[in-house]
Formats: C-alpha cells, sequence, structure tokens
C-alpha cells in the first residue's frame, strides 16, 4: 500500500513530499554544503563541465555506433513516434563500456552518495536522442511517479543524472524543470493498461499530470530551462515535475540519462497493480556500484 | 512564368533573391537609416514596446472575444491539428475594429511604407492562438514561397508584422527566424494538391524546404529566437525562414499577424498552376490603407 496516490478514477489532490530530499550526511564527497542545500531547495543542480571536451567526443562517438549497431528489433531501441527515428536507446549501461565507467565516476557516483545517503546501483539508463527539425516533445511528468505505480520503487530516494552530449540550446527542445516541485507529489488519472510502457516511451498517455496541476505548479515555481553546453551534467530529484519541447531546429539535443537508486530502495511490486516492466527499464538486479 | 522554381519533382537549387528588400527612398517614415539597413541585412526587425499595455490587453480582450463568438464551422477558424483547440483566426482585420485600426496605424503603416517603397494593403491577417501545454510547432518555411505559387503574389515585397500578445518567452514556442536567410529562395519539392490549404494551415506538407536546405540555411545564417514581452512587434521580409517549436509550458503565446503587401505587387493567378486559395486567405481585393 503506498502512501502516495495515482492512476485513478478521479484527480487526486498533491500531496507534501513524505522523503527527505537529500538523505543525512553520513556520506562525505565532492559537493560543499551550499551545493547539497541548492539541491534540496531546488530538486537539481547542474554541474557545468562535468566532462571535458575529449570525453563527451569519445562517449558520443561510441554511443552513435551502439545506435547504429543495434537491431532494428531490439526492444532497447525506443524510436519516435510514427517514425523510424531512433528516439532512445535504453540500458545503456550495459552496452557501452564507457557509459559503464562513468556510472561510477567519483565526479558523478560521489555526489550521488552524497544526496543517497547509501551505495546506489542503476535503476535505469538512456541514450536520448532528439534529433533536428523532428524532435518530439517529452511532455511533463514526474519520473518517481512512473518508477513507483509501474516499476514498483518504494521511495523517492533516487538521482537522475542527464549529462548533455551536445548544446543544449534554448531553442531546440532542452529540458524545462519546475524548481521547487519535487517536494509535491502529482497524482495523476487513470488507471494504467497492462503493457503501457511499449507505448508510453514513444509517447506518454498515463502518469499525465492535469492541466490544472501543471498549471498551479508552474505558478508556484516557475520553469526554469537547462541551457547548457556539451559535458555538463544536470542531477535532479526524482520527482522532478520536467518535461522538454519539441525540437524543429537543425541541432539535435542528445542526451545520456542516468537514474541511480539507493541500495535501500529497490524495487518491489508495482504500486499500480501492473506486471512490472522488463529490466532494461527498470533494473530488478541492484549491482552496488564503484 | 515565374523566376523562382519551386513544388517540383527533384529538388532545385537555392537562389538568390532577385528583388530588392527595402523599396527605394521615396517614402518618409518614422524608422532611421540604421533601423532600415538592419531591416535589409537581417530581414526582421523588432520594435521593443510598439504598442503600450493598456493597448495590448484592449486587444487581446477582443481578439479572445472574437474567436469565442465564432461558429463553429467559420472557415476562417482553423484547429490544432487532432484537436479542435483554435489554432489561428483569419482575416481578423475584418472581424475586429481594433485590428482594423490598428493596420492603418501610424506606428506599424509608416514603418511598412518606407520599407515597400509604396501604398500597402492587407494581403492577410490573422491571429495566432498558440495554446499553453498542447501548442503545437509551426514547420520552417519562407511565406513568400506560399503566397507565389499558391496565391499568385508576383514579388518579394510584402512585409509582416508579429505583434506579440502574450510574452514570447524562450521556451513557449517563440517564432525562430534566420537572420541574412531571405536573401536566398529555397524550392521546395511536391507538387500541390488542389484545396491543400484546407491541411496545409493545420500542419504543412507541401512547401516544406528538405532537410539539407534546412541544415545549409541554419549553417549560414544562425537561429535567432524572438523572446520578446507583450507590445513589441515584429517587422519582417515576407522571403524570411522562420518557424517556431511546440508549446508544454502553461504560458500561451498569442501573436496578431499582419501582412502588408504593396499595391504595386497584386496577386495574379498563382504560380504553382493552382485555384486560387480564398480570400480571408489571400486578399483578392486590394484596398489601400491609411
Amino acid at each position: 500500500m503506498s502512501a502516495y496516490v495515482s492512476r485513478v478514477s478521479s484527480e487526486p489532490s498533491p500531496v507534501r513530499r513524505l522523503e527527505p530530499v537529500v538523505w543525512g550526511d553520513r556520506v562525505p564527497g565532492p559537493m560543499t554544503t551550499e551545493e547539497l542545500a541548492s539541491y534540496e531547495s531546488d530538486g537539481f543542480l547542474l554541474l557545468e563541465e562535468a566532462l571535458d571536451d575529449r570525453e563527451v567526443r569519445s562517449l558520443d562517438d561510441e554511443l552513435e555506433a551502439v545506435a547504429a549497431a543495434m537491431g532494428s528489433r531490439d526492444e532497447r531501441v525506443i524510436r519516435e513516434p510514427g517514425s523510424d527515428t531512433v528516439r532512445s536507446v535504453f540500458q545503456i549501461h550495459e552496452l557501452s563500456g564507457r557509459v559503464a565507467e562513468l556510472a561510477s565516476d567519483p565526479r558523478l557516483l560521489g555526489r550521488v552518495r552524497q544526496i543517497l545517503g547509501s551505495e546506489a546501483y542503476i535503476h535505469q539508463s538512456r541514450v536520448n536522442f532528439k534529433p533536428g527539425l523532428r524532435g518530439k516533445e517529452f511532455y511533463w511528468h514526474s519520473d518517481f511517479e512512473t518508477w513507483h505505480f509501474e516499476d514498483g520503487m518504494p521511495e523517492m530516494r533516487a538521482v537522475s543524472v542527464s549529462i548533455n552530449l551536445t548544446e543544449n540550446r534554448a531553442d531546440n527542445g532542452s529540458l524545462m524543470v519546475m524548481p521547487g516541485s519535487h517536494r509535491t507529489f502529482v497524482g495523476c488519472v487513470g488507471e494504467t493498461p497492462q503493457e503501457h510502457y511499449r507505448e508510453s516511451l514513444r509517447s506518454q498517455h498515463y502518469g499525465v499530470p492535469s492541466d490544472r496541476a501543471l498549471e498551479q505548479l508552474a505558478s508556484a515555481h516557475g520553469i526554469t530551462q537547462v541551457v547548457a553546453p556539451p559535458g555538463s551534467a544536470l542531477l535532479f530529484d526524482s520527482n522532478c515535475m520536467h518535461g522538454s519541447n519539441g525540437n524543429i531546429t537543425p541541432y539535435p539535443r542528445r542526451n545520456l540519462f542516468l537514474v541511480f537508486n539507493s541500495v535501500e530502495n529497490t524495487l518491489v511490486a508495482p504500486f499500480g497493480g501492473t506486471e512490472p516492466r522488463p529490466g532494461h527499464i527498470a533494473s530488478r538486479d541492484p549491482v552496488p556500484l564503484g
């Protein structure tokens, strides 16, 4: 039984988050007290120049090669709605040696451990290719809402890291976040069909906040567009309300996305009552990193 | 017979524009020599605070009222693809007294006459409602390409004025233009079906530049996103390459769009060989303004 309500027939009221954002001060690491406070308050923190140019280039080359080599029926490959263009490749940390290394890199993992107050493992990883000219939007959502109801993640105790592989510009569909929205759980209307994930990764129909909830959240918190050069990394809380517009510019927006979950927060049965989604979307094989 | 080639079966090479951008210095007006030079070079000019707050509010209220009162089968109303949400209302200068006044306002018309070197009339007018949360993109296009091939506008001698009714933010699907692109005519692949306009005003399938042409133009000219407060007005050339992303923010982006054509450039038979589009999209009844 969950403390949060979602995927029901009438709209639940938004509720205050129960869990802390930064879990204790048990783990030392590279983040300053100010940075932790900023993450706690906003629900995200941008690390400029987390990776240098050479690292980004090598990583990007490897990811393009991995994506190009994927079989057309591989279920880890998600295509754009109504097209064959690759939108995302999942479980990328098992497909790319460089991503696997990066997941244990102290620059990322050290910070993640500070926030989670524990060891961590990769809950989900993917590369998002938002191509130029025809990139589609990712509508507003809280990842935790999905991970709780579709995957059985018990608590808000996961950190997502989004690493820019190309320039994230104001005009090419950069990530938008509502600072402070991670303090509120927004339940969504609509029971989840079985095997929903096959469609939802292309475009979302369940787990979508109501217009009114989004208008209220935006009015309370505003919207921050994360415009940053390649190599920067955004750390953000699992319950941040976020999304991104489409991209008609010719400038692709590629991001590597790693979700670190606490080893004390491993998955149980999905709280929405559906079958668990497959392991390449939500790992049930927690191997502590580092 | 047109000097420009488009709507054909294989991709035409981009060609240099034949017409001037600023037509002579016959007409005095409020634009300085520097402003005219900037318009000539970029193909557009932003006028900050063209209208004051009170004017914008009155205008916006009137436009909302007009849109709300339009019959559901009125052909001047265009809805979003796959939805009943109003995307645009055409011929708005004949539906709204305030818009009619604005079309003859010396702040706009004075500048338009300077650029066109002649008297002007309204070729097309509309209000674009890009709603919050579900606003769809307008893909890249040159208006002149459409107006020449679908409406029979002989030359590049028209000025569009886009007036911001709401804040045009970096994140709510603001207009993007490629500065300097007005110097190049980009022909498009694909013959135009009859009555194409019924679909194209919802989402565009013909008169669309190729990926390669857009990549080349963007690489040569870059992209400028027009971020500006309510009341500002963008004057832009009929052959500017422009477009806008979708809008998932809750902040609507509403713009009033007036196209001033030179009285020396009135419509003839469409150069694409189709029947002319109706008068609410392309006026064949030129009444000089002012």
